[in-house]
């Protein structure tokens, strides 16, 4: 898998100096480049308790995204996924260790307590006052003797950052973070894995499938179970959560492992929200990309039942742009639409003969959904025939509520039909193309003038001209050889919608942004449908 | 590809309840669902110009995620990549407009064009007084007479909305709008498509390939362009965006299109920070997610040459968390090393015999690279090969200080320059092991012995007992075997490394985090190591 980086080697080195750079000045990092990568706060004075933290890169934004006030005074970075050295650590706590000490947040991971640790000591000797605190949150394997350290750290963080920058001691700070990783409980869940820099991606989960239960590495997870529905996926990760839950109000972390889209995170929020599960949730820290695999297509939720006081430092203002802050978990409030909206209804009528060529135009719009999409994809984001098919199902649905035997109303309320439900830019094409048809009618022109009132119309708020690659390229043509009957109509409208495979420039419509070796060949799907709808009538 | 949705045709409005849930009562929405998804602010009394804006879905956290206090006050959401309706527009419109009147923010889509327009008309004939702008920011295409409006919409959002918080009266807020989108130029670039729910993955960019010059719907690019490097990539995005700069500082948005890692997206900002590019970048806006095109791995970026008031306003805080905030493009600061970590070095000394032998060593884990990478991906993290060969390399480079002809000291030296060069777990196990050798070796112990007792310290810190599927299988009987020669301990480490691959519960190290299944048959890639030293010095 290609990737933004440059050579494997630079990875980190390159990350931090863009962190750096779009940092304002407000952090540094020192000289040791490139075994030494520590990321410092410029303005620390060591006046207060240091937080130290760190570990393998790739979990960005941590760790050095948390460097700034009120959160991490230094974050040490390791390559990706690797623990950093000893000598690196010991060169960011001392760095940025003054008389009140330091704290260094470790996830529980060998490496990293093995390099924190022996830098602690060497620290020490040095005379140093640091405590070390190792967090174990995750709760994918209860029955291993030592439990990882994954998002939950950033509850760690926050509320040792917070405290350090209140002035609180070390041993306050300290005591702080290990109350605080007692009480935190993590699960995350992915439906693919990361790609690691510079190794072939493994593909481990089948489709259908999700790992449950993963560390932060693209490590297998625990378990793959079948994934249905963000509602069972959630339903999965709340399972497990809720074996460790304690009675009274939580905070949850919705982190991104990297790779979710933010529209899924969205949903995964949802989730969390109208589920019972929601009922032991206050506040919510995220959705957001916080302690991440890579890329890796995931998310983890963690826990922590904070009291008052560790809600207000949660909550305490930082202006690090990787905390997305604290929300009290709402109910979603409703507000009535405006009376403007409701407009004045025709009066449906019945008319057999209507119903069924209407109900066949729109079959033959559901029938070529896939076609058209198809057709789409090549020239424009592939939803022509989603849109036309999804507007002729909505019609069907109306069908008992339009005027029928009045074909003067029919044109404006199908008009308005697809107004309420049709979205897309052929919606209001369409929709502008039977108010104005309509328009013509109620003033005595026959169906082909009042048609082509319509067509002009929409072609005037459009701006799409014959031969501009659109559905006008095959529906001019049509109206017009309407004049000989409907067989020359379908013929002009299939050689007009064909005419478009060979119309090198769109200038109308998403065609229009891309290139004519990507446009060749394909016909235009609004030409297309359009074509087949002659067909049909002429059939 | 699976995603974390429910329904196809819920995905909008699960999203959208997700960010409301998570908005801490400060969002609501209009009642309407479906067709009608407006976003709008809780605590918004009319008293103010409303800017609204909207679109498609799939480009979260716009624009739900930019309704708030000194940025939008409605947000109207279509379907994905599928512009609002009429009504949801007029609605939105309605629901926020009161006697200062409404802006809204379109982005140049014909869709949204002509949905915001004829909604603008529609509230208009209500007599509520409504501009519209429309963002054509998208420099792809420059001989197209209508540009696409891409991520720079988000200027226009963040200026216009702290003008119009600021008391601003509706001219003045349509007329900064324009000024920001008459200045406004964007260009992005992909390494992949998006995933479009429910429509199978389009793989359009072959591998090595990026495309240059794409929207925000998955849409293709203007163009396909060899892919080699971040630093390569980036100046491509700089030669298109250089034509349109002005002359003076700009303000660079580095939006991430959804689908590029964090780290990632820090490397791209160096690039922009380091090339000559960035002299005529005064701040930055992200990197982060802003306008994305659902999980694209691609990025975007956005220049405006803002005044000082406009910085002002683009600097203006709000408490939306999908806001990263405005940095001063700072010059990278490297702070000095603490002196306490410059460790006492050994004189070196050379012996020929000791640089062959530990030479060789080191060859055969660097030959080893590929083999125990692919040995550790099986249960851990991939990474062991790559952090043995690596250290291998640098004690090699290093051989010309280390004090080869004092056995004593070597031990120290190796150590020494393991915790200097080697993370990861084995880097500092391995350290330990040298560094206790070192100290059994100056203590008058011979040398099977003297390893020995850097097993033992090894271990003690590590944690890992015999049988716990690491090194310390092959490694412990080994050193045994050592005392009736080196074929006898090649045979144990050989016999202890496959022995690990039937030990179905790891208790030390990543792998013990994974389940019996994964582990059965694959050997433990350290305790590989091991038996392959110790088979190259028996050969």
């Amino acid at each position: 898998m290609t990737q933004f980086i440059n050579k494997k080697e630079d990875i980190v080195t390159d990350a931090i100096d863009g962190v750096l750079a779009a940092s304002g000045g407000k952090l540094a990092r020192l000289d040791g480049y490139p075994h030494i990568r520590v990321v410092v706060r410029n303005d620390w004075d060591k006046s207060k308790v240091a937080i130290v933290s760190g570990g393998g890169s790739g979990h960005e934004p941590a760790h050095a995204g948390f460097v700034g006030e009120g959160m991490l005074t230094a974050a040490v970075c390791g390559d990706v996924f690797a623990s950093p050295s000893v000598d690196a650590v010991l060169a960011g706590i001392m760095a940025v260790t003054g008389s009140a000490g330091c704290l260094l947040v470790v996830k529980n991971y060998t490496g990293d307590r093995l390099n924190f640790g022996l830098a602690a000591e060497r620290a020490r000797a040095f005379g140093l006052n640091v405590e070390m605190v190792i967090v174990d949150d995750d709760v994918a394997l209860p029955y291993l003797p030592q439990a990882r350290g994954v998002a939950g750290t950033l509850f760690v963080h926050k509320i040792a950052g917070a405290l350090a920058e209140n002035g609180a001691d070390l041993a306050t700070v300290a005591k702080a973070a290990k109350k605080v990783i007692g009480g935190t409980h993590s699960i995350g869940m992915s439906l693919d894995t990361c790609t690691v820099p510079g190794s072939p991606k493994e593909n481990r989960i089948p489709e259908g499938m999700a790992e449950l239960g993963l560390g932060i590495h693209g490590e297998a997870g625990v378990e793959q179970i079948p994934f249905s529905s963000a509602k069972d996926a959630f339903a999965a990760i709340a399972a497990k959560l809720k074996v460790a839950m304690k009675a009274g109000p939580h905070v949850a972390l919705v982190n991104n492992l990297g790779g979710a889209s933010v529209l899924e995170m969205s949903i995964i929020l949802k989730e969390l929200a109208t589920s019972d599960f929601g009922s032991n949730i206050s506040h919510v820290v995220g959705p957001a990309s916080m302690m991440t695999a890579l890329d890796m297509r995931g998310f983890s939720v963690s826990l922590y039942p904070a009291n008052s006081d560790e809600l207000a430092l949660l909550m305490q203002p930082t202006s690090l742009s990787a905390w997305p802050g604290v929300g009290k978990l709402a109910n979603i409030e409703i507000k009535p639409l405006s009376d403007g909206l409701t407009a004045i209804t025709p009066l449906p009528s019945k008319h057999d003969e209507t119903e069924a060529f209407l109900s066949g135009c729109c079959e033959v719009l559901i029938a070529s959904e896939d076609d058209l999409n198809a057709l789409d994809a090549k020239t424009g984001d592939g939803d022509t025939g989603s849109t036309l098919a999804g507007a002729s199902r909505a019609l069907i649905d109306a069908m008992d509520r339009l005027p029928l035997a009045d074909h003067t109303q029919l044109y404006r309320a199908i008009g308005l039909e697809l107004t309420q439900t049709m979205g897309g830019s052929s919606g209001v094409l369409l929709a502008i193309f039977f108010a104005a048809a309509g328009d013509g009618a109620s003033s005595g022109l026959p169906m082909r003038e009042a048609l082509k009132l319509g067509l002009a119309r929409m072609q005037e708020i459009g701006g799409a001209q014959l031969g501009d690659r659109t559905m006008v390229d095959a529906l001019a043509p049509a109206l017009d050889a309407l004049e000989t009957g409907l067989a020359d109509a379908a013929e002009a409208a299939r050689k007009g919608a064909d005419h478009t495979a060979s119309i090198l420039q769109a200038k109308a419509g998403r065609a229009a942004y891309i290139n004519a070796q990507q446009l060749e060949g394909h016909v235009d799907p609004g030409a297309e449908a359009v074509a087949r709808l002659f067909e049909h009538l002429a059939a």
